[in-house]
């Protein structure tokens, strides 16, 4: 096996590089991984361009990149779930195990988590990492290294609708269908709720939403999502709603559309921190209004999903660049919003 | 329309004759449904032949029968939701409204419930019955009048994996593969559960549950159950055992297939009260044996289930009979268990 | 037993004048209560003041009060849980018992609830109502009136603290300690959470609130109440915050007060509808926003409070008036916030 | 500081000699505690007079003893939540932290924890012991060491309290009044619930019931169990029954005497695995039947309970012993059930 490993590293805003760096050595409870596929989020997008978000803040050199799939090359002493060869994909962050958080099984909240891409810990746009054991799933035969490394974004849709409890015979809207969206709407469609109704700005997104299963979509810029929510609901509004596009309209609607009684599942960050939000409404419709911080315990569900054909994220997947092209990757989705959904990096 | 109709009425244990009786006349918050589809349930079957179910006892003439679908031709006076022509399918137990478990959301516990074919309450082997609107729900287009009859058995499933909490990721093993078992198959499928394993001991109905989608199907007379399942879950057990085959060795199993901090679900009702139980696994093992009596808040998750085509009920139906064969349908379902699953009675 | 009551009526804003009624007769499944105690509540002050409260309007003649006990003195045919002589507490919304959310054990948000001084539906400044002997609680023999009166509020507290799902080693925050306030405390005391504290403006209510057993009590005039808390809590926030006192700087101020992964618990009713609300926090911290819409299923558990002499709702009270008084009890009220806690019409 | 300690150590069934061994030296994470005061629990009692509980052997030298308390005098290099001097309990099982259990909230289920007197693990019948500090807990000022030492058997109770989600409102039975059923019935009692009823077969212990604020007792020697629930519930039957005794007899009635809907939680272990129980009940009432393995995330919410005054911990302990006399507290527990209830090892 080859020492060094070709690793994309960012170098200012902007502005990537690829470096040539030694392959990491796994510790006793760790393996070594071969990177096959990595998902450009939007939160590489947003370090790349901003250098920042909120006080997490880029200091180059850093490498991005935390979606991801592999195959394992070789495991720590020990190791006993996995073996060379074994197809894989890793869960982002590691939890300290020991906090309140930790204890309780709300691991996302823990403050001491080691988060790949998430200043100061170097993300996986490379060609080897190292991860512990026991935050590495091995995938079904059936399913490729570029649906694998979208088990994280998944994980995010997995999350929010199990917190928000929703079942068959409820109805969703989910606000946004970008991928964060477009996940959302797989995990409900696959957990059996009907009625889906999604909504964008771009066409093109909301074709993949009908083409997923979306019972009804809606494009925000011609459609008053209020007024087309209540038609399809005889007046009451949805059980749930999930917003995912994290603008202040559409945070602001989340009130409007839900029914009595409903859910209010908040996903995306919008870009500034107060909204003018209707409190009397969630008071008096006695609405559950939920943040979603990342994820806990969903990496095995989202796995199954996969495995057993519940969940199509091939579909997701518009574009594709080699680890060398990862700069034109990380710009061109900055740039092609509505053209795209998901951008993938294929490492070998 | 015709003022009376055709009753298949119990005489008698075995004996069931036509009758000529009125038809029914809508209170104000009633319609009155032509029936079109009604599913023979075990309890039929077993009242038919017994005459009895524990303290329940048939004093004839009795009319069987609940599991059922039809059209709606007349509304009352007050009825706002639903008009003649639609077709329907019906929850067969009115509650009270007032005890303090209806009020809590648990009505299938209210002690007042009236339950059609549940003595003394007359049933729905006939051409006419009246309802409330609000236990009568509206089927889509694409649901044929059998697979609505057949929401009432789905909804025993659909209850029993609710109150389970079993979620995708999680592993599933149903003991019994009869029309409950399957559609706790069917419901656990549709909500994105992976790994289901079913049992029997009738070639037929494990036929049915691999062609269902059971992730493997195992016949008790040829194979060791608790080993079987060891295996197939390297040693743990699975999440959650659904009991619906009623038998001892069965009940016994559950706590011996499932895996620590699991559940088990008891549907199946043994034919006798006391059964060795293994009490100190349940301790050990952390385990919540939770029992199911009918179902609550169901019919409109099931609905919708059918009218996204995300549950196959029709595959269920292996036999077919008109009103007038109504005696011949009770005693084809009794003698036939292993080369039948679902006998369906169709009035129109 | 008379035939005419003395009822007090609102004939105008502001003015309440007595009136000769004949007393009600109960129906079957109802009982005739002669009035004993009835709570002034801040909604009964609006109308009495403003005429309405959001979309409901009082058109006069209208009877205020909803808070309230006595003593059966006739009971329905069906009537078979209460006698005359009993000594009760009402619930004053009665629900629908059909809809989906009275079917789902949510009967607070039922759209047909019929709730006593919610126009159009007169209240309980009278001397005899009738009512559902199954909305009727029977109280023990150590609960006075006046406490058996304060159930209804004492109701909002229970639910509020049962949405929160908080628990001994938890910490609570209860903004504002007006009588909504003082209930939510008292709830949480006789639930065993340890760590209560307290904020509101007015010293008397801070007293009462440290009187009944709050950890730390803080008057928001004088303290930085965020800063407050984080001394308290280690920098960590508190588990779960009860926003009662309904105003704009108060409903802000809990997602900064609340701990990560915690709870917002929203009572009051702001004046405003729209409020600049923190909603990255609530996404960042993970939080539950919860909107409390009266209650449901919390009188049984605040009668076995007030019986086991668990919560001491006899301080809340510190005026008292007669019914002739009804317009004078409003206006004190009104006028005396922070002078007063409780004000109570005795009927007798 | 002293370099050796006094150690109780069992050298054999029913011996238990004094020695000496070197005081154990803190890790970085950890603290060293100079311990105060021990309980002697069931298990303790059980593995002096029988060498084992089930698949636990005991082989010599063992040490005893879980349930402690004692002051802080020396702290790892990493430790900052503890300093010399402060007064603590411990929580005498670590888990592993990695494991699907422990990643979920469910430590208690870990298979890798280590847990203090469970074989190959000495216990803390000593002077000093490393514990991590994340595991060690300060207790308030007004909370003796012998209380402290008690929180781990509160724990039990804690644990079983709310896994049974019983609210104020609900009732209570608790089968057995040794320590568990007694600090199952402070935790209900602290937690609001105003009914609580007891049984034993000691009148020590039913005595200790009645001070404690059951609501009533019964010697299951004097009384027909199953009638008496009846006629205190008007034949209903309790919301939960907590069984405690681990006696046949006592697990077969939990059935009997629970309410429809209602839950049994199990908490003593039978001596013999398997029991004739009545699986049609727990159908035919729905049932939970909750089981119950040590506990997890319940210390802070237990010490909150005893800082606050909530429970009353001293009233259990009616017997005290020196460490240097650990035989003859093991003998006496052993030996005069009817005559104690908790017995404790003062080791200074």
């Amino acid at each position: 096996m080859q020492n060094t490993m070709k690793v994309a590293v960012m170098r200012d805003i902007g502005k990537i590089e690829i470096e040539e760096r030694p392959v990491p050595v796994p510790l006793e409870e760790e393996v070594l991984i071969r990177i096959k596929s990595v998902g450009v989020c939007g939160s590489d997008v947003h370090y790349f361009t901003e250098g920042r978000i909120g006080d997490y803040v880029v200091k180059p050199p850093f490498v991005l990149g935390h979606e991801c799939s592999g195959e394992v090359v070789e495991v720590g002493s020990k190791v006993k779930t996995l073996r060379p060869g074994d197809r894989v994909t890793m869960e982002p962050g590691i939890p300290c195990g020991k906090c309140e958080f930790c204890r309780s099984g709300r691991y996302n909240l823990c403050p001491d988590v080691v988060f790949w891409a998430t200043p100061p810990i170097d993300g996986t746009f490379c060609e080897y990492v190292t991860h512990p054991a026991s935050f590495t799933y091995r995938i079904g035969e059936g399913v490729s290294f570029e649906e694998a490394a979208l088990v994280e974004p998944l994980s995010v849709g997995f999350y929010a609708v199990r917190r928000s409890g929703i079942e068959p015979g409820q109805s969703a809207l989910v606000l946004g269908s970008g991928p964060i969206g477009l996940v959302t709407l797989l995990v409900l469609l696959a957990r059996g709720v009907g009625r889906v109704f999604t909504v964008d700005i771009y066409a093109l997104r909301l074709e993949k939403a009908r083409e997923l299963g979306a019972a009804e979509v809606a494009n925000a810029r011609e459609v008053d999502v209020v007024e087309w929510v209540k038609e399809l609901t005889g007046g009451k509004g949805v059980d749930v709603v999930f917003e995912t596009a994290g603008s202040v309209a559409t945070t602001q609607q989340t009130t409007e559309v839900v029914k009595r009684g409903g859910k209010v599942v908040l996903v995306g960050l919008p870009s500034q921190s107060r909204i003018d939000y209707d409190i009397i409404k969630v008071i008096d419709k006695e609405l559950d209004v939920l943040g979603i911080f990342r994820y806990a315990n969903t990496y095995p569900g989202c796995v199954d999903l996969l495995n057993s054909g519940k969940v199509n994220l091939k579909a997701l997947i518009t574009h594709r660049f080699s680890l060398e092209e990862t700069q034109k990757a990380l710009e061109f989705a900055h740039q092609n919003k509505a053209e795209s959904v998901k951008v993938v990096v294929n490492v070998d």
